[in-house]
Formats: structure tokens, sequence, C-alpha cells
């Protein structure tokens, strides 16, 4: 079917691609004309301006965006106009909920509907196929299944659910109506919560293996530093590429985070190219703020996302009030960064 | 090759199931005569008691031992003065990795060998194999090669890393030699703190799903109750066995662990044959002990092992000292047990 | 000078008493007849009705308001048609502060000015006086000044901040203009998220000292059960009505928390008379979502927080999550709760 | 009474000082000779040497230890063979309680007891007093009341706990007999975890309100970068000093703490005389690592503890195995640092 799409970012691109090859009938639009020109040469049709883009589009139109959140509303100002009733606005990116919640509301004084969609899969999206949480009317989403189906991953090589019944909606092909406006997007966020949570355990766990030699050290003997009672204990050099390697086959932590991150240990085991400075796009404060309004603990989530703002620096002014503390109450002076991990 | 087996548990007899299928000669033993039978009725020899067991094994023995960790100390203290100079003591339960390092040297004194291995992979192990970290001597390691080559899940299905160069060591094959003496649990021990990581992060992640139909029920107006403030943001009855499943397609947080989740949601959406009291059987606390000692932050693993603490009651008497501050400052009374969530 | 009081609770009610003892005249209202007749029996003013009370209030009235959160919207709704301009609602409650800069902007329409104050000192307010962090327009908090002298309760026994110039301010008086609208109640937000981190702090301290004596106990020999390493490390059976006081002389974390402690143990060390549900009243929520729109981390003060909606049952949920994920994967049983603390 | 003691740093001079001063006789030995040159001048009695400290002594000698933890050890070889039965070795300083257990056996070999006493009170305890917890037997603790006494701040101006019978025990003295060997030791760590976890709180939440202008600024519009969603929720420029001042006088958070932080705060508002690498000397670790042998819950103290491990960058690989996780799923490059707090 027909699909236009607005923004041709690394998801973007990636998603008409796999739209064109699974056959519909592209139409694209962008701010940078390299990035819509890139597409016409794989079959998609250009439009250069947003009336352009409009115009070519067939009624009803469904006009796809994947921009970054906070540039959707200026976007829906120029593009709400252009459109008629009966048209559909999808948001692919990672809008918080509540937007979505608003913009359909503004919507659909216009009798335009609006539909929500969580996109999962990152830039192996591609091939793999991209998890599709989906809000909005029932008409719509049924309107857009061919879509949706060609973007998910499918049933593919994932074994089946035992004791799920075979052919009961769509999630196992990767696509799922999850519920009203917002839906989508909630469970996107959710997703994303966890992710975090999950990438913050693999990343605590093989830091903790990265220090395990720490015996092997020495260490200041003054009344800032506490000793290394059992030096015998951590005198282990071990090979991270390798254990991540291993943990891929047969234990309970496989998972596709860990193949990528066996794949980035295998290229650097040392992770040097990093700063770690841990960027976050929203949904993780998103699901911790709704975990707190429903007074549910989410204390793996949360720890997860404040490793990301610490990792920014953004503790230091609290740092400094503590190390403040200490002088006050015990005189005790601020130790200098050593070469090794400190404190111990 | 010939393996003797002490404890055949649910572990210990799927592994020795796993060996006999592989072709290799088993001698086993456990406290319960049944636990035996089941075993030679596949082809294992029995042995009704140590000495015996000691006996049908060729020098250099292996001798695997699969008992709770609690139980390793009383075993070896019955079974050391029956072994030889050469023989291989090979531990692949769950101990921590400091009984390792006695056990070592108390074994060394006789010229008997201690491997330790880590052992992942659950129920499941059976037939996807187990995911095994090994600690001790290359010597005593290369021996039993043929065993952790059969135990393991081998290459499989799983695709290589890429940047990985092939046949580098046995990683890729599901067993690794991760370095001296307790190398092997201190991995297996982190490998666990990991799992706990991963397993509270989707479940406080559905756990918000679960709760985001908040918005519909009543609340009381009083001072002792947070108003939940926006009742339309939490309308949602999300059908979790779907979103568990949808997770499995192409989403960056597909996991095995993802993949039971949905098999356990299939089964009982709302899991109601649990009661939710979370045991532990070790490695997660050491895990934690073991990023104090090096001053590593683990908020996450550690927030994840509290959650068990917590399900088991454990913080009771510190939540009747904070009942009682507030009834101290504010006069506060606590709250009843409703039907529904409290304090929103 | 004249002040009316709308809401006679705990709170309201000791906060009039004051302001009478400090010769101020005071207007009182509340919807139960006889928390009127009680406040007018020490001198104050009673009004059985809004119009009523309205109409006992000098222009430009002051009129404020001490009532649960969640009710204070619907209040104003029948409260601001009686008022003119130039009269002063003052919120001394625990709104949201997003709610403060709404409310003002409303009443602004009306002439009406708005001002908020974070209210803090609990029932031993009465005598201790009250610290009270105040937002809104200077003219406003200028002209009620003489309430908040009386309200807060002045330099006191208090030692002066080293450093500190003398007569700079009100703050030492325990009164202080934090801000524009909004900056009070924000300011006493953060406040009681501090408070929750500090109990939360002294809770779990407690708690450990509690289970100090684990080591006396018999403990359970199978593989869902962390053997105690060491049980000759906990062998101590405290007295925590004699540990909390002691901390209260001379050491460094002697507070009135602290204080308030040492008095609900004196008078029962074991605390049985409470079931440890642990209400919040929202200000924690919002520091911790405030925190997150920094990026700021506040792990302990998210932790504080995730201990009271834990401590309400509402983490179940997650809870049997991970048991049925242990059952999947390991084929674990869940373990009774028995007599003692579980899985150690 | 006589006592001697050894280590005359920053709490050990200050201790004999108080001890002169209540009109003990004290001897005194350190390493460093102008830090007995100081204490002779105030009216102790130098020793040069061990052996000449232990000869001044009368027996049955007390000598107190103020030295560094990892310093004990190696003191106590070197001491211990001078000693002679009947002595009794008090550890004022921040042992382990392990390793209380273990010398007060090595010790007992020779008759010579062994107490331990947590000492809180920091700089200022020279006039406010310390307080003491104290473990091991109680004639050695009854014989050495005299300097316990003297040393901690008495009743005071601190007034009585409600519901408390005066005259019961020392604990309202400011010092208390907690329980048998290491039972000191172990309550003061303890006393420390719950000091990191209070520090945290105070420095969470300033840290909160010291963002609070955060709506003032410039953000990026990236795919990288979290939109603040209410620009105007974050407008205050708070005035810290005068904040911290105000919650000192009537609010529930007052305390010494508060008190030390609002010194600080009057000193310097931005604390740019500090880094923020926050030290710590192995109490907060110990007390969590105690909390999870005995399975209880310890967020926040565990939080406050890894705040100051991040501070000292001991996340720094775990944050780029995230930011590697980032790049391989999402093709995520970092960002720089910038001025302002990130990701917002």
């Amino acid at each position: 079917m027909q699909i236009g799409m607005i923004g041709l970012g690394r998801m973007g691109a990636s998603m008409v691609t796999r739209l064109l090859r699974g056959g519909h009938d592209c139409v694209v639009h962008d701010q940078a004309p390299e990035g819509i020109a890139r597409l016409v040469a794989l079959g998609a049709t250009g439009a250069a301006t947003l009336p352009q883009f409009v115009e070519t589009l067939k009624a009803p139109r469904a006009v796809w965006l994947m921009v970054p959140a906070a540039a959707v509303d200026a976007l829906l100002e120029q593009l709400t106009p252009l459109l008629n009733a009966g048209d559909i606005v999808i948001d692919g990116g990672n809008s918080h909920y509540h937007d979505d919640l608003r913009r359909t509301a503004d919507l659909a004084a216009a009798n335009i509907a609006h539909v929500d969609v969580g996109t999962s899969g990152g830039v192996a999206g591609l091939d793999r196929g991209y998890c599709l949480m989906i809000g909005g009317g029932s008409e719509s989403v049924q309107h857009l299944a061919p879509v949706f189906a060609t973007l998910a991953p499918g049933a593919g090589t994932v074994a089946a659910t035992p004791g799920r019944r075979a052919g009961t909606g769509t999630a196992d092909q990767g696509w799922l109506h999850c519920g009203p406006h917002g839906a989508g997007h909630f469970v996107k966020m959710v997703h994303n919560g966890i992710e975090y949570g999950l990438m913050a355990a693999y990343a605590e766990g093989l830091n903790i293996l990265h220090h395990a030699n720490i015996g092997l050290r020495q260490h200041a003997v003054d009344a800032e530093t506490t000793p290394l009672r059992e030096p015998a204990h951590y005198q282990y050099e071990l090979n991270l590429p390798d254990i991540a390697e291993v943990w891929r086959r047969g234990s309970v932590i496989g998972s596709w985070l860990l193949d990528l991150t066996a794949a980035a240990l295998a290229g650097d085991p040392t992770l040097a190219g990093y700063e770690g400075r841990i960027s976050d796009s929203g949904e993780g404060r998103w699901t911790v703020q709704a975990a707190i309004d429903e007074a549910v603990p989410a204390p793996v989530l949360s720890a997860a996302l404040y490793a990301r703002f610490g990792s920014r620096g953004d503790a230091d002014f609290a740092n400094r009030v503590q190390s403040a503390m200490r002088h006050e109450f015990g005189g005790h002076l601020e130790k200098p960064a050593a070469g090794g991990p400190s404190g111990t």
C-alpha cells in the first residue's frame, strides 16, 4: 500500500528501505535533500516540500512521522492544515504518550486519526524487522496492517511460546495493537525502561569482572582509604570478550543485548573508544515517572536511569555537598584522583 | 570418558543424562536410591555408597559434585580420604569461590586437583546444553575437555559474533576455562548477579504495565493518600501475554528470560499460582559483596537483590520503624490494607 | 493581624492555636462544627459557612487553607467567587507546586494573590514552631510577615551557623521567602523528599541491628536457601532503645528524627503496634519526578520512596513474575514463609 | 585514671586533650614526635618508643589505639609482646568487627583483654564529647568507665527522651556497652552506614534545588537529548544557604549534619572548593555487606555508598559498556560534555 514517511534519519530511512523491499509505495520527505535522494534511488517517490509531499499522497493519506520527539509539535503545526478528514498520522518516534493523547484530541477536531507506534529494533531492524507496539483506533490500525506486517519481523525462526495458542492475534508476528491512543508509546516507554535496566545489569556485572584483579595492586594505608581485606580474593585477570561469548550459549542470561556486547568487546576488549557519557532519549525517565504515579516500586529501572545521569556529571553538586560535610565534621580533605580506582 | 557424579537432583540427573547421550561412562551416587535407579535405567553405573562409588571409578578419578553449596564441605570430609593423588574433584554447584580457594589448598595437600565449574542452563540444559564457566589448573581442565564439550551447547544455531575470529578457544562452544582456581565460580557468581538484575528489570516493567489501569479506580481523599493527578493517563487494560510475546520478535529486549516470561504469562496471565516470595541461592549476594570490595557501583544488581529480600518480608522491621516515626512527628496512623494498591 | 483559616485538622488547629497565643485575630472554618467549637473556646471567631467566613474577614482578606491537597481545587471553586480583588489566598498544605502555578494564574484573573507555604513541624509545631518555606509575590509575603513570624520558631536556642552574617533575612527565624510562586512548595517538596531518605536510612540501619542475632538460629540446607557463611559473626542481641539513645549524644547522626525514633523505641522496643504499611502524601514522589526532569540522580530518595510502595504490597506482581521465571528456568518452587527471615 | 594513647592524629590528639581536661593521666605515643610534643605541652606524659610507652604505664595497663584500621595488626604485633596478663587493649578506631573477634581471641591467649570502641563525633568531639559504642567483657568496660564518662558528652542540654526511664544505664550519658566483643564496632559500623545515607539524602535534595533553574537554559533538539517538557516548571534560582538555614529551625529534617551543611554553604554557596571525590573509610561497605549476610534490604545505604564509588570514577567501565551497547543497537554516538547538564 502507499505510505508517506517524514524524517529520513537512521531509523526512518531504514524503515522506508524495508517497506520498499516489501513492495510498498513510499513517498518520502526530509529537511535534508540528500536523505530524500538516497531513498529515491531505491525506488521511493521524493517530495522536497511538505505541500508537495501531501499532494503526492492519495487520500486517505497515511503519514508516518519518524522525527525526534521534540520536533513533532512543530511539524504537526505545519502538516495538519494540509491534511484532510480521513487521513491518518502515525507517530513512530519516541513521543511521550501524554503527547499522543493531546495530539489525538487536536487532530480529531479535523477528523484526522492519530496512531502511535513504538518502534524497537535499532539499526538491525532493516534486516531483522522492527518490533511494533501500536496504540489507536481499531479502524486505523486495521487499515495499516499491511505496513505493520512488512515492518515487523514476522514469526521468523523464533520458537513458538509453549502454552500459547497459535494464530491468536499478531503478537507472534512482531506487531501488536496494544490498546487505545497512547498505548503503543506507553508500552514502548516501558520497553525502553526495561532496556535501560538490562543494559545496566550487564554493564555492572562486566565492571565487577573488570576489577577482579584489584588485589594485584598496591593500596594506600591512611584513614581516608578503605583497606582491601583479602587481596588474595581479587587476583583474576579475566578475558571479557571470551566471557561475553561463552554466556551467549546455553546460559540463562543470553539475549540480543548480550550478543551486541560480545560484538563490541570482540572489537575492543577495553572499549577505549568510549568515554562513558550515556545519553538517554526520555523513555527511561517517563517509565520511572509512570511507576511513581502508579505507586509501583521500580528500583532497578531507576538505578539504571541514574547511572546515565551520573555518567554525564549531573551528580557533581551532590558529591561536593558530601565532601563538604566530611570536611566539616571530620576535617577530611578530598583525596586527589590516582591512577587506579580510589578508596580501595 | 569416565566421570563420576555425586548429587542426582534436578541438575545432576539432567547432566548425567546428557553425558550418557554423549557416550560417556557415568558412575553415579546420591543419598536417595531412587535417584540412582533412574539413571541406571538410562545406562549409568550406580553406586549405593561413597566407598563403592570411588572404587568403581578408574584412577585418575574425575568426581563431579552437584550438591547444595551448604553440603559440599561435609561431603568432602567423607570423600577426600577415599581419593588418591591425581584424582580430580569438580564442584559444579553454586559454591562461593572463596570456598574453592580454601578447598583447593586442602585437596592439594593430598595431591588431589580441584576444578570449579559454574553451570548455567537450568532444566532446559538437558537439551540446550549447559554454559560452563571453569576455574582451575590447565592440566585438569584439558583432561576434562571431552566432558565439558558434551555438557556445553556447542556452537549450535547461535550466530557467530561479528568481529570475533573463529576458532579462538572454546567460548563459542559454550564452555570456557576462565582462569585459575575460583575463576569459574567467580564468573558464574557475577553471571547470576546479572541474572537477578535482568529478571528484576522485566518484572518491574511488567508491573508498571499491570498497573496501567490505575486511573479507572476510585481513590480516597485524605491527607494520608497521594492523589493520582491525571487519572486519564492510566486507563490502559493491557494484555501482558501478548506484550511479552511481541517483544520476543525484533525488539532490543529479546532474551531467553523473556521467552520464559512469555511462556509463564501464556500459561496464566495473572500468575496467580505464585505468592511472590523470591528465593536466592547466594550468588547475587556474593556479587554485590564483591562489587563493594572492589569499590565498583552495583546499584541495579543490589536493587534486584533487595527486591528478593523484601519479597520475603525482611524489610518489615524497617517499615515499622518508619511508620513509628510518622506517628511520632505527624500523628499519622497507618492506613489498613485495602483492596487496591495503597497510597494512590 | 487578622487571618482566616480553613481546615482545622491536626495541623490547621495547632497553627490557629499558636497564632492565637501570638495575639492574632483568627477566623476559622471547617466542615466539622466540633473543630470550629474547639478553637472558638480558645478565642477564635468561628464561621459555620464559607460565605459567613468571608464576610467576617476584613478586606484585604488573608485566607489560609490547610486542607488535603486533593481537596484544594474543589474548595477554591467555592471560595474564589466570594473573595475580592486584593485578597490573599495562602495554601499551607501539601499541594504540588505545579498546581500553585495554575491556581496563581486563575486567581490573578480576579486580582487575588496566591501564596504557597510549605509547612514543616508536625504535631510538635504547636510548641516548637513551624518551619515555613514560602513562594509568591513580595508584597503579599511582606504583608503576611507578622503571621509567618508567629508561626515560625524564631531563632530560639538553635546555635547560629558559623560563617553566616547575622541579621541577613529571616531564614534564621525559621521562615523564608524562597522565591516566586510555587517556590515554597517546591522547596517543601524537596524537604520531604530528603525526609523520606533520612527516615529510611535510620530504618535500614536499625533493621540491620535488629537482625544481628541471625547466627543464633538454625537454617535449612537446601538449594533454595543461601547458607549463612559465618554464624559466629551474627550473635548479637542488641538493645535498640539504648542504641538510639546513645546516638543522640555527640554522634554525627544526631537529629530530631532520631530523637523521635528513640522515643518510639523507648515506648516499645519491638514496635509491635505497627504493621509497617508506610503511607506517603506525594512530595516524595514529586521530588523524584522533579529530579528526573532535571536529570539529577536521586538514588537514595527513590529507594526510600520505593520502600514505602513496597511496604504496601505494590511490588507483588513483580515478585510473582520473578518467581515464575525461576520456576521456568530452574524448576524452582517457592519456599513457604517460615518463622524466621527467609533464604538465609 | 591512667590511660595510654597510641596514635595522635586528628582524633587521638583531641581525645587526649579532652581526657586531660577531665583530669586523667595520659601517656601518649605516636610515630611523629611533634604529635607527642603538642600533648606533652598540655600535660600528657610522652613516650618516644613503644617499649618506653608500655613501661610508663602502670599495670593493669589500659592502652587505647587510635590508628587507621589498616595499621592495627602491624601495631599489635609489636605491642602485644610488651604487654602483660591483665592489660587491656582498646581499639577506638574504625576496625572491622570481624577483626575484633580475631584479635580478641589472639590476645586472650596472653590473658590480655580487648575492648572495641566505636567513636563518633569528629573534630567537634573535643568540645561536644564523643558518642562511644563499646563491645567487650563487662569487667574491662566497668574498669574503663571513668574514661568513657569523660570522653562522652554526658546528658548535656539534650532533652530526655519521653517515655524513657531516667537513670537506666549510661546511654543518655553518651556511652554504651553494646554487647560482647565486636558489638561496639558493629554498632558503629551501622552508625556510619546510616551516616552515609543521611548525607546522601541531603546532598541529593540540595542538588535538585541547585538545578531548579534548568528551564531557563536552552536545550538541544536531537534524538540523543531528552526534551525538558515543561521549562516553566524549572525557573527557580534558589538560595541554598538560606534554605539550609531555614530548615534548621522547626523542620522535620533538622540535624547536626544539616547544621554542618548550612555552615559549609554559608562559607561558599557553590562549594567550588570541592571536586566531589567522596572518600569512604570502610564502615559503609561493611554495613551493606552485613545487611546482605542478614538478608535485610538496605537500598538507601547501598545507594549512598555507590554514589561515593561513582564520584571517584569507579563506574567508568560500566558506562563505557552501555555507550558501546547503544552504538551497537542504535548507531548512537556519545554526545560530548557540554557546559550545562546533559541529556535534558
